[in-house]
Protein backbone atom coordinates (compact mmCIF):
# COMPACT_ATOMS: atom_id res chain seq x y z
CA UNK A 1 0.00 0.00 0.00
CA UNK A 2 2.96 1.88 0.50
CA UNK A 3 3.61 4.53 -2.80
CA UNK A 4 6.90 4.88 -4.36
CA UNK A 5 7.74 8.43 -2.09
CA UNK A 6 7.09 6.20 1.11
CA UNK A 7 9.43 3.81 -0.09
CA UNK A 8 12.20 6.19 -1.27
CA UNK A 9 11.93 7.36 2.34
CA UNK A 10 12.76 4.37 3.37
CA UNK A 11 16.14 3.07 1.07
CA UNK A 12 18.93 4.23 3.40
CA UNK A 13 17.06 2.81 5.99
CA UNK A 14 16.74 -0.89 3.64
CA UNK A 15 20.06 -0.63 2.54
CA UNK A 16 21.40 -0.02 6.24
CA UNK A 17 19.40 -3.31 7.23
CA UNK A 18 21.14 -5.19 4.59
CA UNK A 19 24.52 -4.15 5.88
CA UNK A 20 23.43 -4.59 9.09
CA UNK A 21 22.93 -8.07 8.51
CA UNK A 22 25.69 -8.55 7.10
CA UNK A 23 28.42 -6.98 9.63
CA UNK A 24 26.02 -9.35 12.28
CA UNK A 25 27.60 -12.59 9.84
CA UNK A 26 31.20 -10.91 9.94
CA UNK A 27 31.05 -9.76 13.61
CA UNK A 28 30.47 -13.60 14.37
CA UNK A 29 32.80 -14.63 12.34
CA UNK A 30 30.85 -16.46 9.82
CA UNK A 31 32.32 -15.01 6.83
CA UNK A 32 31.29 -17.96 4.86
CA UNK A 33 28.52 -15.70 2.73
CA UNK A 34 30.84 -14.39 -0.26
CA UNK A 35 29.49 -10.73 -0.85
CA UNK A 36 30.87 -7.22 -1.42
CA UNK A 37 29.75 -6.35 1.83
CA UNK A 38 31.51 -9.16 3.89
CA UNK A 39 34.77 -8.20 2.04
CA UNK A 40 34.90 -4.87 2.57
CA UNK A 41 33.79 -5.23 6.43
CA UNK A 42 36.21 -8.20 6.99
CA UNK A 43 39.05 -6.28 5.70
CA UNK A 44 38.29 -3.51 8.42
CA UNK A 45 38.38 -0.45 8.70
CA UNK A 46 41.31 1.14 6.37
CA UNK A 47 39.70 -0.65 3.09
CA UNK A 48 36.49 1.21 4.09
CA UNK A 49 38.08 4.67 4.50
CA UNK A 50 40.26 3.79 1.35
CA UNK A 51 36.76 3.31 -0.61
CA UNK A 52 35.80 6.94 0.83
CA UNK A 53 38.67 8.38 -0.55
CA UNK A 54 38.19 7.01 -4.01
CA UNK A 55 34.49 7.52 -4.39
CA UNK A 56 34.75 10.97 -3.09
CA UNK A 57 37.35 11.57 -5.79
CA UNK A 58 35.49 9.96 -8.50
CA UNK A 59 32.67 12.23 -7.13
CA UNK A 60 34.72 15.36 -8.30
CA UNK A 61 35.97 13.36 -11.39
CA UNK A 62 32.31 12.92 -12.15
CA UNK A 63 30.91 16.36 -11.42
CA UNK A 64 33.93 17.52 -13.57
CA UNK A 65 32.97 15.74 -16.96
CA UNK A 66 29.11 16.24 -16.08
CA UNK A 67 30.21 20.27 -16.52
CA UNK A 68 32.05 20.11 -20.05
CA UNK A 69 29.18 17.95 -21.26
CA UNK A 70 26.68 20.32 -20.30
CA UNK A 71 28.63 22.78 -21.53
CA UNK A 72 28.36 21.12 -24.80
CA UNK A 73 24.52 21.00 -24.56
CA UNK A 74 23.97 17.75 -22.89
CA UNK A 75 21.97 16.71 -20.12
CA UNK A 76 22.22 18.91 -17.04
CA UNK A 77 20.87 16.61 -14.51
CA UNK A 78 23.95 13.90 -15.08
CA UNK A 79 23.29 10.61 -13.89
CA UNK A 80 26.90 9.50 -13.94
CA UNK A 81 26.91 12.02 -11.04
CA UNK A 82 24.15 10.19 -9.16
CA UNK A 83 25.73 6.87 -9.62
CA UNK A 84 29.00 8.75 -7.92
CA UNK A 85 27.30 9.90 -5.04
CA UNK A 86 24.66 6.81 -5.12
CA UNK A 87 28.81 4.75 -4.10
CA UNK A 88 29.89 7.41 -2.09
CA UNK A 89 26.93 6.99 0.29
CA UNK A 90 26.67 3.92 0.16
CA UNK A 91 30.48 3.14 1.18
CA UNK A 92 29.16 5.90 3.99
CA UNK A 93 26.60 3.15 5.24
CA UNK A 94 28.97 0.60 5.42
CA UNK A 95 31.57 2.88 7.57
CA UNK A 96 28.48 3.79 9.56
CA UNK A 97 27.42 -0.16 9.85
CA UNK A 98 31.12 -0.43 10.90
CA UNK A 99 31.37 2.08 13.68
CA UNK A 100 27.64 0.16 15.20
CA UNK A 101 25.63 3.68 13.29
CA UNK A 102 23.20 4.13 10.91
CA UNK A 103 21.68 6.42 8.47
CA UNK A 104 19.50 7.59 11.02
CA UNK A 105 22.24 8.81 13.41
CA UNK A 106 23.21 11.13 10.72
CA UNK A 107 19.69 12.39 9.99
CA UNK A 108 19.03 13.21 13.21
CA UNK A 109 22.44 15.65 13.15
CA UNK A 110 21.30 16.67 9.99
CA UNK A 111 17.20 17.70 11.43
CA UNK A 112 19.20 18.50 15.05
CA UNK A 113 21.54 21.65 13.06
CA UNK A 114 18.18 22.44 11.07
CA UNK A 115 16.34 22.61 14.38
CA UNK A 116 18.91 24.73 15.91
CA UNK A 117 19.26 27.35 13.23
CA UNK A 118 15.64 27.84 11.48
CA UNK A 119 17.49 26.89 8.26
CA UNK A 120 19.61 23.90 7.31
CA UNK A 121 22.69 25.90 6.10
CA UNK A 122 23.69 27.49 9.25
CA UNK A 123 24.43 24.05 10.28
CA UNK A 124 27.05 23.29 8.49
CA UNK A 125 29.70 25.66 9.95
CA UNK A 126 32.12 26.83 7.54
CA UNK A 127 35.59 26.31 8.72
CA UNK B 1 0.48 13.97 13.97
CA UNK B 2 4.18 13.09 12.03
CA UNK B 3 5.83 10.64 14.61
CA UNK B 4 9.57 10.87 14.80
CA UNK B 5 10.74 8.44 12.02
CA UNK B 6 7.78 9.79 9.36
CA UNK B 7 10.11 12.94 9.93
CA UNK B 8 13.28 11.42 9.92
CA UNK B 9 12.71 9.94 6.47
CA UNK B 10 11.74 13.10 5.68
CA UNK B 11 15.15 15.29 6.63
CA UNK B 12 16.74 14.91 3.53
CA UNK B 13 13.88 16.29 1.29
CA UNK B 14 13.68 19.09 3.79
CA UNK B 15 17.28 20.09 3.82
CA UNK B 16 17.36 19.62 0.07
CA UNK B 17 14.39 22.14 0.01
CA UNK B 18 16.07 24.87 1.85
CA UNK B 19 19.16 24.56 -0.40
CA UNK B 20 17.14 24.35 -3.95
CA UNK B 21 15.26 27.44 -2.76
CA UNK B 22 18.89 28.86 -2.04
CA UNK B 23 19.89 27.86 -5.77
CA UNK B 24 16.99 29.41 -6.95
CA UNK B 25 18.38 33.11 -5.46
CA UNK B 26 21.47 32.39 -7.06
CA UNK B 27 20.48 31.72 -10.02
CA UNK B 28 18.21 34.34 -9.83
CA UNK B 29 21.19 36.79 -9.68
CA UNK B 30 20.20 37.77 -5.82
CA UNK B 31 22.70 36.78 -3.83
CA UNK B 32 22.13 39.66 -0.99
CA UNK B 33 20.77 36.68 1.27
CA UNK B 34 24.42 36.34 2.64
CA UNK B 35 24.33 32.85 3.70
CA UNK B 36 26.62 29.71 4.04
CA UNK B 37 25.15 28.18 1.01
CA UNK B 38 24.43 30.78 -1.16
CA UNK B 39 27.95 31.83 -0.81
CA UNK B 40 29.53 28.15 -1.82
CA UNK B 41 26.58 28.28 -4.80
CA UNK B 42 28.02 31.54 -6.14
CA UNK B 43 31.40 30.45 -5.63
CA UNK B 44 30.62 27.47 -8.32
CA UNK B 45 31.70 23.86 -8.80
CA UNK B 46 34.98 23.85 -7.44
CA UNK B 47 34.33 25.42 -4.49
CA UNK B 48 31.90 22.55 -3.44
CA UNK B 49 34.27 20.16 -4.75
CA UNK B 50 36.97 21.13 -2.84
CA UNK B 51 35.17 20.70 0.05
CA UNK B 52 33.76 16.58 -0.79
CA UNK B 53 37.09 16.40 -1.07
CA UNK B 54 37.62 18.31 2.70
CA UNK B 55 34.50 16.76 3.80
CA UNK B 56 36.01 13.05 2.85
CA UNK B 57 39.35 13.58 4.30
CA UNK B 58 37.79 14.56 7.51
CA UNK B 59 35.75 11.98 7.46
CA UNK B 60 38.55 9.37 7.07
CA UNK B 61 40.41 11.65 9.86
CA UNK B 62 37.58 11.00 12.18
CA UNK B 63 37.11 7.39 11.89
CA UNK B 64 40.41 6.69 12.91
CA UNK B 65 40.37 8.75 16.20
CA UNK B 66 36.80 7.09 16.77
CA UNK B 67 38.80 3.62 16.29
CA UNK B 68 41.85 4.72 18.37
CA UNK B 69 39.51 6.27 21.05
CA UNK B 70 37.31 2.92 21.24
CA UNK B 71 40.29 0.76 21.62
CA UNK B 72 40.68 2.92 24.58
CA UNK B 73 37.42 2.30 25.64
CA UNK B 74 35.23 5.13 24.75
CA UNK B 75 31.96 4.99 22.84
CA UNK B 76 31.95 2.78 19.94
CA UNK B 77 29.36 4.51 18.67
CA UNK B 78 31.14 7.82 18.36
CA UNK B 79 29.24 11.06 17.09
CA UNK B 80 32.11 13.05 15.85
CA UNK B 81 32.10 10.54 13.27
CA UNK B 82 28.02 11.10 12.67
CA UNK B 83 29.27 14.90 12.33
CA UNK B 84 31.74 14.67 9.47
CA UNK B 85 29.63 12.09 7.62
CA UNK B 86 26.74 14.69 7.76
CA UNK B 87 29.36 17.30 6.61
CA UNK B 88 30.31 14.96 3.89
CA UNK B 89 25.96 14.38 3.06
CA UNK B 90 25.35 17.81 3.16
CA UNK B 91 28.06 19.28 1.14
CA UNK B 92 26.80 16.07 -1.58
CA UNK B 93 23.07 18.02 -1.40
CA UNK B 94 24.62 21.17 -2.07
CA UNK B 95 26.44 19.53 -5.21
CA UNK B 96 23.06 17.63 -6.21
CA UNK B 97 21.75 21.00 -6.31
CA UNK B 98 24.04 22.86 -8.53
CA UNK B 99 23.59 20.13 -11.05
CA UNK B 100 19.64 20.07 -10.71
CA UNK B 101 19.48 17.22 -8.93
CA UNK B 102 18.28 15.95 -5.48
CA UNK B 103 18.30 13.42 -2.94
CA UNK B 104 15.17 11.60 -4.52
CA UNK B 105 17.91 10.62 -7.23
CA UNK B 106 20.23 8.99 -5.30
CA UNK B 107 17.88 7.21 -3.20
CA UNK B 108 16.21 5.92 -6.33
CA UNK B 109 19.44 4.59 -8.12
CA UNK B 110 20.20 2.52 -4.71
CA UNK B 111 16.89 1.57 -4.36
CA UNK B 112 17.48 0.46 -8.18
CA UNK B 113 20.17 -1.45 -7.43
CA UNK B 114 18.52 -3.09 -4.31
CA UNK B 115 15.98 -4.13 -7.00
CA UNK B 116 18.03 -5.36 -9.71
CA UNK B 117 19.69 -7.72 -7.04
CA UNK B 118 18.03 -8.36 -4.80
CA UNK B 119 20.28 -7.22 -1.85
CA UNK B 120 21.54 -3.62 -1.94
CA UNK B 121 25.41 -4.82 -2.25
CA UNK B 122 25.84 -6.72 -5.30
CA UNK B 123 24.71 -3.41 -6.54
CA UNK B 124 27.85 -1.80 -5.51
CA UNK B 125 30.19 -2.89 -8.42
CA UNK B 126 33.39 -3.60 -6.57
CA UNK B 127 35.83 -2.36 -9.06
CA UNK C 1 78.70 28.59 -9.93
CA UNK C 2 76.34 26.11 -10.08
CA UNK C 3 74.31 25.66 -13.04
CA UNK C 4 70.55 25.61 -12.92
CA UNK C 5 70.42 21.46 -13.13
CA UNK C 6 72.12 21.27 -9.93
CA UNK C 7 69.88 24.62 -8.02
CA UNK C 8 67.03 22.65 -9.08
CA UNK C 9 68.17 19.09 -7.30
CA UNK C 10 68.41 21.21 -4.53
CA UNK C 11 65.00 22.53 -4.65
CA UNK C 12 63.19 19.94 -2.23
CA UNK C 13 65.77 19.97 0.27
CA UNK C 14 65.39 24.56 0.04
CA UNK C 15 61.69 24.12 0.48
CA UNK C 16 62.08 21.84 3.37
CA UNK C 17 64.81 23.51 5.24
CA UNK C 18 62.41 26.55 5.58
CA UNK C 19 60.10 24.67 6.37
CA UNK C 20 62.35 22.95 9.23
CA UNK C 21 63.43 26.21 10.75
CA UNK C 22 59.69 26.99 10.98
CA UNK C 23 58.61 24.02 12.76
CA UNK C 24 61.66 24.64 15.34
CA UNK C 25 60.30 28.01 16.01
CA UNK C 26 56.96 26.10 16.48
CA UNK C 27 58.18 23.55 18.79
CA UNK C 28 60.11 26.07 20.73
CA UNK C 29 56.74 27.77 21.30
CA UNK C 30 57.87 31.12 19.43
CA UNK C 31 55.03 31.70 17.18
CA UNK C 32 55.60 35.38 16.99
CA UNK C 33 56.60 35.16 13.34
CA UNK C 34 53.40 35.63 11.42
CA UNK C 35 53.61 33.00 8.32
CA UNK C 36 51.47 30.30 6.95
CA UNK C 37 53.60 27.36 7.83
CA UNK C 38 53.71 28.56 11.35
CA UNK C 39 50.23 29.00 10.92
CA UNK C 40 49.29 25.83 10.10
CA UNK C 41 52.25 23.69 11.92
CA UNK C 42 50.77 25.52 15.29
CA UNK C 43 46.91 23.74 14.12
CA UNK C 44 48.63 20.83 14.29
CA UNK C 45 48.09 17.66 12.38
CA UNK C 46 44.61 17.60 11.42
CA UNK C 47 45.42 20.96 9.61
CA UNK C 48 47.64 19.46 7.78
CA UNK C 49 46.14 16.38 6.49
CA UNK C 50 42.90 18.32 5.55
CA UNK C 51 44.96 20.47 3.70
CA UNK C 52 46.35 16.91 1.83
CA UNK C 53 43.05 16.17 0.86
CA UNK C 54 41.55 19.48 -0.69
CA UNK C 55 45.67 19.99 -2.45
CA UNK C 56 45.08 16.30 -3.70
CA UNK C 57 40.85 17.37 -4.87
CA UNK C 58 42.42 20.46 -6.62
CA UNK C 59 44.99 18.20 -8.23
CA UNK C 60 42.29 15.78 -9.53
CA UNK C 61 40.37 19.31 -10.48
CA UNK C 62 43.28 20.40 -12.46
CA UNK C 63 44.28 17.53 -14.80
CA UNK C 64 40.14 16.91 -15.71
CA UNK C 65 39.94 20.64 -16.75
CA UNK C 66 43.53 20.43 -18.28
CA UNK C 67 42.65 17.34 -20.32
CA UNK C 68 39.38 19.13 -21.74
CA UNK C 69 41.05 22.21 -22.58
CA UNK C 70 43.57 19.98 -24.46
CA UNK C 71 40.75 18.22 -26.28
CA UNK C 72 39.74 21.88 -27.65
CA UNK C 73 43.02 22.53 -28.58
CA UNK C 74 44.94 23.99 -25.58
CA UNK C 75 48.35 23.21 -24.48
CA UNK C 76 49.20 19.87 -23.37
CA UNK C 77 51.87 20.96 -20.80
CA UNK C 78 49.14 22.76 -18.45
CA UNK C 79 50.93 25.36 -15.94
CA UNK C 80 47.86 24.76 -13.61
CA UNK C 81 48.51 21.11 -13.04
CA UNK C 82 51.91 22.20 -12.39
CA UNK C 83 50.96 24.62 -9.63
CA UNK C 84 48.35 21.88 -8.08
CA UNK C 85 50.67 19.08 -7.99
CA UNK C 86 53.45 21.94 -6.50
CA UNK C 87 51.19 22.93 -3.83
CA UNK C 88 50.66 19.17 -2.73
CA UNK C 89 53.55 18.38 -2.80
CA UNK C 90 55.06 21.63 -0.53
CA UNK C 91 52.02 20.61 1.97
CA UNK C 92 53.40 16.68 2.16
CA UNK C 93 56.86 18.46 3.02
CA UNK C 94 54.87 20.39 5.83
CA UNK C 95 53.47 17.17 7.04
CA UNK C 96 56.61 15.21 6.82
CA UNK C 97 58.39 17.69 8.94
CA UNK C 98 55.56 17.64 11.46
CA UNK C 99 56.90 14.08 11.84
CA UNK C 100 60.63 14.68 11.84
CA UNK C 101 61.45 13.68 8.20
CA UNK C 102 62.20 15.36 5.02
CA UNK C 103 61.89 15.22 1.55
CA UNK C 104 65.51 12.62 1.81
CA UNK C 105 63.41 10.23 3.44
CA UNK C 106 60.88 9.37 0.22
CA UNK C 107 63.74 10.42 -2.36
CA UNK C 108 65.54 7.01 -0.20
CA UNK C 109 62.44 5.12 -0.25
CA UNK C 110 61.73 5.80 -3.72
CA UNK C 111 65.06 4.85 -4.98
CA UNK C 112 65.10 1.72 -2.47
CA UNK C 113 62.26 0.69 -4.74
CA UNK C 114 64.16 1.34 -7.70
CA UNK C 115 66.95 -0.64 -6.54
CA UNK C 116 64.96 -3.75 -5.52
CA UNK C 117 63.16 -4.01 -8.54
CA UNK C 118 65.37 -2.68 -11.00
CA UNK C 119 63.17 -0.78 -12.95
CA UNK C 120 60.84 1.94 -10.81
CA UNK C 121 57.35 0.89 -11.44
CA UNK C 122 57.77 -2.72 -9.70
CA UNK C 123 58.09 -1.10 -6.49
CA UNK C 124 54.94 0.70 -6.67
CA UNK C 125 52.98 -2.59 -5.14
CA UNK C 126 48.93 -2.25 -7.13
CA UNK C 127 46.78 -2.72 -4.47
CA UNK D 1 81.94 8.35 -8.33
CA UNK D 2 78.57 10.21 -7.40
CA UNK D 3 78.07 10.37 -3.29
CA UNK D 4 75.13 9.09 -2.12
CA UNK D 5 73.85 12.89 -2.09
CA UNK D 6 73.97 13.39 -5.46
CA UNK D 7 71.86 10.23 -6.08
CA UNK D 8 69.39 11.26 -3.79
CA UNK D 9 69.15 14.45 -5.60
CA UNK D 10 68.80 12.92 -8.96
CA UNK D 11 66.05 10.02 -7.63
CA UNK D 12 62.65 11.79 -9.27
CA UNK D 13 64.61 12.55 -12.67
CA UNK D 14 65.28 8.82 -12.64
CA UNK D 15 62.20 7.37 -11.67
CA UNK D 16 60.09 9.94 -13.67
CA UNK D 17 62.49 8.78 -16.76
CA UNK D 18 61.04 5.27 -16.43
CA UNK D 19 57.86 6.50 -16.47
CA UNK D 20 58.22 8.56 -19.58
CA UNK D 21 60.23 5.68 -21.16
CA UNK D 22 56.89 3.59 -20.19
CA UNK D 23 54.59 6.07 -21.98
CA UNK D 24 56.52 6.28 -25.30
CA UNK D 25 55.39 2.53 -25.27
CA UNK D 26 51.56 3.33 -24.89
CA UNK D 27 51.78 6.21 -26.95
CA UNK D 28 53.18 4.17 -29.56
CA UNK D 29 50.56 1.54 -29.02
CA UNK D 30 53.23 -0.89 -27.53
CA UNK D 31 51.43 -1.84 -24.56
CA UNK D 32 52.95 -5.57 -24.88
CA UNK D 33 54.87 -5.36 -22.01
CA UNK D 34 53.32 -5.61 -18.63
CA UNK D 35 54.13 -3.40 -16.29
CA UNK D 36 52.27 -1.71 -13.30
CA UNK D 37 52.85 1.60 -15.20
CA UNK D 38 51.85 0.43 -18.86
CA UNK D 39 48.54 -0.84 -17.28
CA UNK D 40 47.66 2.57 -15.46
CA UNK D 41 49.22 4.97 -18.12
CA UNK D 42 46.86 2.68 -20.89
CA UNK D 43 43.69 3.05 -18.53
CA UNK D 44 43.96 6.49 -18.75
CA UNK D 45 43.49 10.11 -16.63
CA UNK D 46 40.82 8.59 -14.56
CA UNK D 47 42.69 5.42 -13.24
CA UNK D 48 45.92 7.52 -12.30
CA UNK D 49 43.11 10.05 -10.89
CA UNK D 50 41.36 7.45 -8.60
CA UNK D 51 44.92 6.63 -7.46
CA UNK D 52 45.90 9.82 -6.61
CA UNK D 53 42.68 10.32 -4.31
CA UNK D 54 43.34 6.97 -2.77
CA UNK D 55 47.02 7.79 -1.89
CA UNK D 56 46.22 10.63 -0.44
CA UNK D 57 43.41 9.15 1.61
CA UNK D 58 46.01 6.67 2.86
CA UNK D 59 48.82 9.36 3.54
CA UNK D 60 46.03 11.11 5.96
CA UNK D 61 45.22 7.06 7.64
CA UNK D 62 49.38 6.27 8.04
CA UNK D 63 49.29 9.81 9.50
CA UNK D 64 46.79 9.44 11.96
CA UNK D 65 48.34 6.21 13.15
CA UNK D 66 51.56 7.39 12.99
CA UNK D 67 50.24 10.12 15.63
CA UNK D 68 48.26 7.27 17.99
CA UNK D 69 51.69 5.31 17.66
CA UNK D 70 53.89 7.75 18.58
CA UNK D 71 51.56 8.67 21.88
CA UNK D 72 51.91 5.43 22.66
CA UNK D 73 56.25 5.89 22.60
CA UNK D 74 57.03 4.83 19.04
CA UNK D 75 58.76 6.06 16.48
CA UNK D 76 58.38 9.55 15.83
CA UNK D 77 59.72 9.35 12.39
CA UNK D 78 57.20 6.71 10.89
CA UNK D 79 58.21 4.48 8.04
CA UNK D 80 54.68 4.06 7.23
CA UNK D 81 54.44 7.77 6.46
CA UNK D 82 57.34 7.77 4.69
CA UNK D 83 55.80 4.90 2.21
CA UNK D 84 52.59 6.35 1.75
CA UNK D 85 53.96 9.72 0.50
CA UNK D 86 56.56 8.07 -1.70
CA UNK D 87 53.64 6.36 -3.11
CA UNK D 88 51.36 9.45 -3.44
CA UNK D 89 54.44 11.32 -5.04
CA UNK D 90 55.34 8.21 -7.49
CA UNK D 91 51.56 8.30 -8.67
CA UNK D 92 51.80 12.69 -8.83
CA UNK D 93 55.02 11.19 -11.52
CA UNK D 94 52.60 9.43 -13.10
CA UNK D 95 50.04 12.00 -13.60
CA UNK D 96 52.76 14.21 -14.97
CA UNK D 97 53.91 12.10 -17.47
CA UNK D 98 50.68 11.38 -18.09
CA UNK D 99 50.70 15.37 -19.37
CA UNK D 100 53.86 15.53 -20.47
CA UNK D 101 55.03 17.03 -17.44
CA UNK D 102 57.65 15.73 -15.31
CA UNK D 103 59.55 16.78 -11.76
CA UNK D 104 61.26 19.51 -13.58
CA UNK D 105 57.90 21.56 -14.06
CA UNK D 106 56.69 20.96 -9.91
CA UNK D 107 60.52 21.49 -8.80
CA UNK D 108 60.70 25.16 -11.09
CA UNK D 109 58.14 26.24 -9.63
CA UNK D 110 58.55 25.72 -6.29
CA UNK D 111 61.90 27.22 -7.07
CA UNK D 112 59.80 30.25 -8.76
CA UNK D 113 58.00 30.54 -5.28
CA UNK D 114 60.94 30.78 -3.23
CA UNK D 115 62.28 33.40 -5.65
CA UNK D 116 59.51 35.19 -5.33
CA UNK D 117 58.92 35.85 -2.09
CA UNK D 118 62.46 35.09 -0.20
CA UNK D 119 61.05 32.77 1.63
CA UNK D 120 58.92 29.82 0.80
CA UNK D 121 56.06 29.55 2.56
CA UNK D 122 54.72 32.82 1.08
CA UNK D 123 54.61 31.27 -2.16
CA UNK D 124 52.20 28.60 -1.32
CA UNK D 125 49.30 30.99 -1.00
CA UNK D 126 46.44 30.13 1.47
CA UNK D 127 43.00 29.92 0.07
Amino acid sequence: MNNPQDNLSEVLKQVADVIAARKKLVDAGDQLESSYVVSLLTKGDDAILKKIGEEASETIMAAKDARHAISQGFSDRPQSLVNEVSDLWFHCLILLAQFNLGPEDVLKELQRREGVSGIAEKAARPK
